[in-house]
């Protein structure tokens, strides 16, 4: 007899215990039933002795090494949520050895090792592969494309959307900013890929980007920015716009708008944190999530848990791998717009007319 | 050694297979990681029927006898989500096999039997029985429970508070309210747990209601309306007002409003489904949540997370089960002033002093 | 030639000086063109040397005598902006006079007096009588009621409906208390008056009001309330609810919903000053409207301005001066329920079978 | 003895009897009450004739030639709204007749000549010549700057800012902007001041935009677009970002983000006509202003108002007339960015670097 499904459990391994690798093993614990946690990995020693203590009764196995974990018995997937450096070696290394991977955006911080990791996964089909884009899994943003695809607001022609976290004063950010690629590449990728969900298949024509630093002067040697506004234009007559910031006081504020020719859908404009409201004598207010987590919690649940169905029942992953490419490619253009102060045209193919000598 | 913490599983059952038990077995299975659901319930035909088919491959046990499930081997608690008027023996019966109970509100349509099901578990300290007011598990209502108790808005001492449902015209709201003790027990009950919740002990002075029925004339026969005001005074200076619909054009539109000495906290003011807004040639406009369980979907999961946890821990109930009894008593005064036209007035024991005749 | 209607300006007085009277003062000054003041009055030592002094180059006679001021050469009209407790001898002694009249709401504390003035008045058409119920001429208000009349929502059958006012700390509204008539004869009249806006021409069938005093323990020895929530039920299956309140903490919160068979209208739930909105470590903030004034002063305006046109063009008011006899009865009955505890009920002419014997 | 001030009165005459030039002449009929409107002007048959008739009865002289009309006898102020090429010449032709000016912004669609009028200005400080710029007198963009002044949210870094219009299906915006100067010298150029109210003197050291047609074929020909994205980098890390679209399906979409290093103030996130709010089936809804006029009614009123008074009592005008090249200059920069595809920059004294040739 098959076993019941409530005991149908894919055995997952999540890289990377940081602070969303610690969340992701929380969410296969508890909002995914049909996996089960096997082994965890880190590098950092107090990780390590965290999780040792932490997850000695549930029988998650915990390794220094990303290369012994993915040996461990019966393995059948692997959570990459280390930093951006390693994405594509670690993911490499899984696919290599047989396991299913669900990758952490960006797949990696240089285009030509992107698109090695893409083309690995494309020789090995019977393996799920997918980069998690969260908002993609986010209600919200499905709805907004759902009443798109309607037709509720014609023809979309121009995006607006921002990524706006609370300023961290930990110093986290700075260190962690180090390996991530940039604003442009690792913040804004969020913004770019939901321009091209919403446009649909759209080539760039021309983008331009400046920013500043407002709080963590030590970004200046890392070539980077905290605060940055970039300006897509597509083939066809599209223009998409973007915000990132690392400096907002009030907390975790990300929307999108989507403009068509009959009417315009918004996501989230007004950040809040729950349905409460407050009056008092210095006015109305509400309070804001302070991170993504609080955000798109829900979002990284069904994307744990349709690329998890899509194991168990060998169903193509709900994002084409490849999706991350173009967003990269128009990440480090901005990146570079902004660095050299200059705009970095696109041909209809999509092939990169200016600069591009600093990395591609 | 100990299994992991990952393989323990609570074993529950679920009574009743309508919308809000397939929704429970549903919350147990996705949700709720300590519980494995082992056994569901029901009378009617239909409803075994499509059990059988949809649980055949989840290891769940279905039985069209209440008494025989609750024999049903290694059994640990039951969900009883059946109609108001099995609910107090259902839970008497599981109570005296030996198992937790968590039993949806109200624990029963008859004051006397309320209290019978609160003695016996009292007497059985040992298992984990509650009654579910959803509401007190939901993240907006606990945010404003822990800003009021923080001092937010001073001493609360108004409540306005509305449950309003979508129209059904499918029939099935009429044939429920056949069965589930008038407006004010059934649907307004939630608003007096809130009040009570957040006033704290209070002892109700007097109570006055009105209704009308705007599109169920079946209910006349049935002593019953489709819209009811009610309004409580405490002992205290203290008051409580609520509106309770069934015929609401645009979906599930529960607020409420607490008013301080300092400020007033608000919940839900303007229902919303998500984070989406659009704008088109007719306006800005919004979605709303259809039914209380795309609102309260989180909130049955923690609820259930949480009674769970209580047996897995051994630790007290999240709410006391004596909790619903005051909310019932004020319910069917209510309900006995929408009768009557009378206003219905207690001593300061919490006596009702006007009518009674009725149920009491 | 006839004089250019630029230079076509009906002369006015204004009675009393208070806060409202100055307000009057100043909207017919700035805010409407057909309208010159050319005398004021007041009873109060300061207000006059006050007027006397703003109003010097202004080409204003300050009186100190109503009966004096209404013999003003060349007068028209007269904005009655006393105390409630003169609104109806000083309106009939303008009408004597051949004066038109706009008088504050509501036309006396006393019913039987009020009925004198309609009758005066209806006795005197040539002359234009009429109550001001400023929510009547509010944009939003009015919004509302084109949209009920073009069946947005169907046939309405529940009205909420509060008037909250920030809380006052001077003084002014406990001796102010002292001469209106109480909470629901002076604050909720607006309230009842709306709900005969929306309901249409709707009979009391049955009262009911509770109250409590939050801040100014004062009332209690005028017989009043500074929080009250009163219900009318309407022959026809309509209720009305409302809540009224001296004591808010944030602001002036006057809101109103309108429920229908086919959906709701909600004016102002969530009271903003401006369009302005703060995001900030503590949250995203907004100020609210201090006063009425804020909230109300377009609506001011337009009263007088469509009250004088009536004059100029020889046209109906734009309210007629019946409409506040209902509103005082209503308003009368919940305060009776207030102090008695009992429910006031009124046969299907509207005659009140109940209690009565304070006041009729 | 000196006149009441209530007789005190500034002879103003309006050019132009366009949509706005008619909304003017009833600002200062109804809102104005320091002014009385003598004279109009238009060189449109239709408009003449119109206003013949409409103003037959109010002393008001109709012109067909602004130079007939400022020599009209005992005139004080002209309103000059007419079309964008003759404002610098009437402006200019009023002065040298002795007679205060507002000037509809932009002084020019021609930088020299922008220059030229405020030179002439400044040689007769005598009379009181300031350029509209609506939104400096709006109430929730002062109340925004009054929040900045006092330090809510810190220092104000990054500003958006866009100006959306309602499309036009008639003809009458493809007309109007042949003489406009093209989307971001008409349009934008509200933006653009509002960054340097909100800013301060800040200087630009760079600008790109880019643009698309959605709805206005016609456009093309006049290379110009009905979307449009700009972006302003300002010396001192300082950024502003604009959309300005001509083709909303849903109203006059106007709003500003101010970000600052401890928060973020927004006027005007989600636009709404008034307080009304809709629940029905579809979902909650609300209306937008259909135009700027609606949004911006009293923000004329109270500009007009401060202009008048500055005449009356010989004060500064409330605008200095200097503001409108720094916005003028930024202005060009950005149209020529989209139509060369380049960006443009500028030196630390604000001297454009590239390009220019178009214009300058």
């Amino acid at each position: 007899m098959a076993p019941s499904k409530q005991d149908v459990k894919i055995s997952i391994a999540v890289a990377g215990l940081g602070r969303m690798g610690k969340r992701h093993v929380r969410t296969l614990l508890n909002r995914v039933s049909e996996a089960q946690v096997v082994a965890v990995c880190s590098t950092e020693q107090s990780e390590l002795e965290w999780a040792r203590n932490e997850y000695k009764d549930w029988g998650i196995q915990v390794y220094d090494s990303y290369d012994q974990m993915i040996q461990h018995s019966g393995l059948q997937a692997v959570w990459v949520s280390t930093s951006t450096d390693v994405h594509a070696s670690q993911t490499i290394a899984a696919i290599e050895k047989g396991l299913n991977v669900l990758c952490e955006k960006p797949l990696s911080t240089d285009m030509e090792e992107a698109k090695r990791v893409v083309e690995i996964a494309n020789k090995n089909t019977h393996l799920k592969v997918m980069a998690g884009f969260s908002r993609r899994f986010d209600a919200s943003y499905r709805n907004a494309k759902a009443q798109i695809t309607e037709d509720a607001i014609g023809e979309p022609f121009v995006i607006r959307s921002q990524t706006c976290d609370l300023i961290d004063n930990t110093g986290f950010f700075v260190r962690y900013a180090a390996k991530n690629g940039g604003m442009f590449v690792d913040c804004c990728i969020h913004d770019i890929d939901l321009s091209l969900y919403y446009f649909g298949d759209v080539i760039p024509k021309a983008v331009w980007a400046v920013g500043t630093i407002a709080h963590h002067p030590e970004l200046k040697d890392l070539n980077d920015v905290d605060n940055g506004v970039g300006v897509v234009e597509y083939w066809g007559g599209k223009i998409a716009y973007f915000y990132c910031s690392r400096t907002q006081a009030h907390g975790h504020d990300v929307c999108t708008e989507v403009v068509g020719t009959k009417g315009k859908i918004m996501v989230n404009l007004v950040p809040r944190l729950d349905n409460v409201t407050v009056a008092q004598k210095i006015g109305v207010s509400h309070k804001v999530q302070p991170e993504y987590w609080e955000r798109f919690e829900d979002a990284f649940a069904t994307e744990a848990n349709e690329f998890i169905a899509s194991i168990v029942n060998n169903t193509p992953v709900p994002l084409k791998l490849e999706l991350g490419l173009m967003s990269l490619k128009i990440g480090w253009a901005l990146q570079e717009a902004l660095l050299t102060g200059e705009r970095i045209r696109f041909n209809e193919k999509g092939e990169q007319l200016d600069g591009g000598s600093a990395r591609l």
